[in-house]
């Protein structure tokens, strides 16, 4: 009985859906609908008739993260899961909060270039390109640095205070796929990391400890 | 003789960018070249032996605006002009400052959305949809507020402190269209802004005496 | 009873296309199928073996627009809502018809490039750029006139003759906002207005009137 | 001494074009500059402050074609080439005109969009999709027709007037690929055409007489 | 009672759906789910729990297709249909064997630029351009040859031997449009196809019977 | 005076540029030209009247690569840098070859899907997704194998034979970012990666010179 409440509110969707389409159409915006299919633009939208001013805002989204973990790091995020009105826009933003000796760790955002501004503290950022070449600064309160779609990046607080930076992303949903964690906290297989990082395989299986990986 | 400066610094450029083309190509970024042709998709690429971290990055570039204007706001801007390293990412920022009973008057960006993140203060932030429907809501410190791309859209500060934002732009360059000024500060006659705005002729002039416009 | 038509038909739409899906796909073109949900990049295709030719064309659509109103100007449009073979096809049509005395008041279109022909009478055009510059034309029949995506402009018909142009769009579903009825038809505050505006109250007001505008 | 010209007006244009990015960039359009070089995405942009209303419009370029050909047809094309506002805006427009018993002969634009909008006269239009379904109708006044990217085409007048047309592409520089053209107006040896199309070499060689093809 | 069986199908996907949706969204990629609406930027994307391997790969996919036909020639597929994982990114692959005297006929593909390598054999490739210039060239094994994106094209084998090329698309469903097949495959009438291409009808209608085309 | 030919070349190529754009403009393709700026979107076109076959195409560039290295492993290109004609398509190819117990090390492409097809021989291929879910598979002769745009992944061959692989990828001038060599071979800080990898500074110091880094 209760499986059947879901189908109920899925159809009811759609025949407002319905309904609305035989309004003049408006795509000004796409608010996603996290109940209808997605596809590789983005979210469905929703019925334009739903969509008010809190699709397109969210207050205290950027309140200081945890970074009570691992890399004494945080990131609070406005991405379109928060935010349906990002939908399909390529745009969204993160607070990120490193605590002093912390680090946001070697990643990627596999389809979104990052722009960095410091709010407070300072944060040694850096970047790698593909021929190998170093791009890294240190950047303080009121700077803005660049990290181009797709590269390998981190950030490193290695001063005595607290650094909170924005950074916005050119994606509505850029995802983060860090390095040790593909690699230790997943269950790939230790013969194929020690074969495809060159990192020996005592080293592999204190990292898979640390990050409680498997495999 | 003074003239030929800037050839020859053409063509030294152009030298070394036929010097760097034979080197193994690189197309992890683009950095803007301000000084050769730039199309459709942005500027031409720097060469890459040329590029830099401060490409990437710009120090104090965020830091207040002047305030002291009509609007009593003020906008620092951090576009590819400045950070040359942005060019052909989509993607930029900038600071907007708003002094109590100030204004980001009616206004759009042409070719790119915004998301406002507040740092201080207090904003009315809205946008109007092509369907004259106002989305208007007043946000504060870590809020977070959509702009889709190309809509009518304006920020009033009615509170009594200055308010800061930072906003992101899905554009390495994006415009701003200030409809006053569109209309008030350039030399659009005044018969045809009547007739097109149904704005009275008397209130027209005194636009145009406030804004400087002519025609 | 009758809420269940609209469901059944809905049902059995789906079996229509999973059943198609099994047939080779055929991504040709993607007609849009206004029952099913809508993206980012259009509408969802209509069953493959569903389409016909007459997805792909209308008759009489560009037939002279009714002009009793107060821009004494019309508009019949050919967008995908009337022709769903357009979908995703980033273009479409309107016929623009504009009486003496008549105007297409100053508007944009935030998506959207507009290319006007001249088909019979004369128009003054003009657009806006973001630097306030005005580029104006009197164009007659035979003449092309280019708005590029986004930007204020504006059409007025100073001439004894009806204006009749065509309209091709960069979308296949251009929206339209008009600054004055963004202003004076919705339901924004008369103190917003003047505050984003410049424009005094009592002007405010008179054009509320006009555009039957609340707030 | 003569080829210095061109030289030094590059040069000069170099210069402006220096000159001018020293000054707020402006990108809400990038009128071509047919001298600089030109990429993937369209011609590179004029100096923004060489660019007037004219580079937006054109006078009399959708006037009559010369029909006086083996189609009995003939274009006005509006592309980037003649209304160099249109580059990196995706749309131009032509006017199609087709004398009774005249074609516009089987072709593709092998990367736009058309569509068609009747002003006199009647055609017989239509395309075929890549699994040999063809959507053909009989048009005439105010009725428009869209042929999706890409696909084989045509027109036909079996009427007993001149058809005017007027035909919107999403592009600024839309090429059409004749068949009979391709075939046998090139230089394509009869032995491959004869083995790809399947006719027989003595119709392959009256067309190449009809077309004065080589080869 | 047999059509309520994919009914509940679709709404067990659906429930899955939006399950899956409350978890954290990934969009690293969208692998197709054939049984959802699908628009103009592919298919809908899978619940990403239902996400294995195999959605990203096939085996034996590119074994030797059949060759025996018309044109002595064959294609083994690795589309989105096939491999679900491809949804979304703009690339896929095909084997092609071309029997000596076999050809590929004179085509298209009218979204997707071909890149063919050849493994064994030799195939004269060709493409001609719309200013109908012949780009032609005989290919052995690990050459490789580029066929821009629309283009009107054709492979002949006039050796003794199997070829065999690996040919990849920038299109994860790249359709291919046989001009003879369009004309002589399709229900077109004759009428129209000698008014629009010129070759006569006696011809016409011999090919019209090779192909089995009615009209 | 050396100095001056490449200048001299560069004024005669800009000669023959301005003389082709008088000719009717061709954009079936842009054909790089290396000499002339690039941008965001690729090269610029070379003079359309230079370009001819060879532009489009390479003899045995996908012939063995030297695998002669500390991976065991080679590439051979066909990249736009080797065949012009790619430019602005998206698309490219690459021949992989792996040695018996040779690897592609872990890394990514930063802009580019890659679809693999096995030619000869067997390998272990794998990505991870932003989430650390593994997709690892062994595959063989005739299988194809998709990694998505960005994400880390590594082929393994781990059988007696060497593996001939080819490559296509949805760019025509993919990037490659081995892990090891981003953070190994080039002079990232040691502090910097032990604190951003966790990796003991010891493996880091052995690592470094193994790949030869500094730093």
């Amino acid at each position: 009985m209760k499986m059947m409440i879901p189908i109920i509110i899925f159809m009811i969707s759609c025949l407002l859906f319905s309904f609305s389409s035989s309004q003049p159409s408006m795509f000004d915006f796409c608010v996603a609908d996290h109940t209808l299919p997605f596809g590789p633009a983005g979210y469905s939208c929703k019925n334009p008739l739903m969509v008010n001013v809190n699709d397109f805002s969210s207050s205290g989204i950027l309140n200081a993260p945890n970074t009570d973990n691992i890399y004494k790091a945080g990131l609070s995020t406005a991405f379109v899961d928060a935010i349906p009105g990002l939908n399909g826009l390529g745009i969204s933003l993160a607070r990120v909060d490193v605590q002093p000796g912390g680090v946001v760790p070697l990643h990627t955002h596999p389809d979104a270039t990052e722009v960095i501004t410091m709010l407070r503290g300072n944060l040694t950022v850096g970047f790698i390109s593909s021929n190998n070449t170093v791009y890294v600064k240190s950047i303080g309160t009121g700077d803005v640095f660049v990290i181009p779609r797709g590269l390998l990046h981190f950030q490193v607080n290695s001063g005595i205070n607290l650094s909170v930076a924005i950074a916005a992303f050119s994606s509505s949903n850029p995802n983060t796929q860090i390095v040790d964690e593909a690699l230790f906290k997943s269950n790939l297989a230790t013969k194929i990391i020690t074969a495809t990082t060159f990192i020996n395989p005592i080293e592999v299986l204190r990292l898979k400890l640390l990050f409680k990986g498997s495999g």
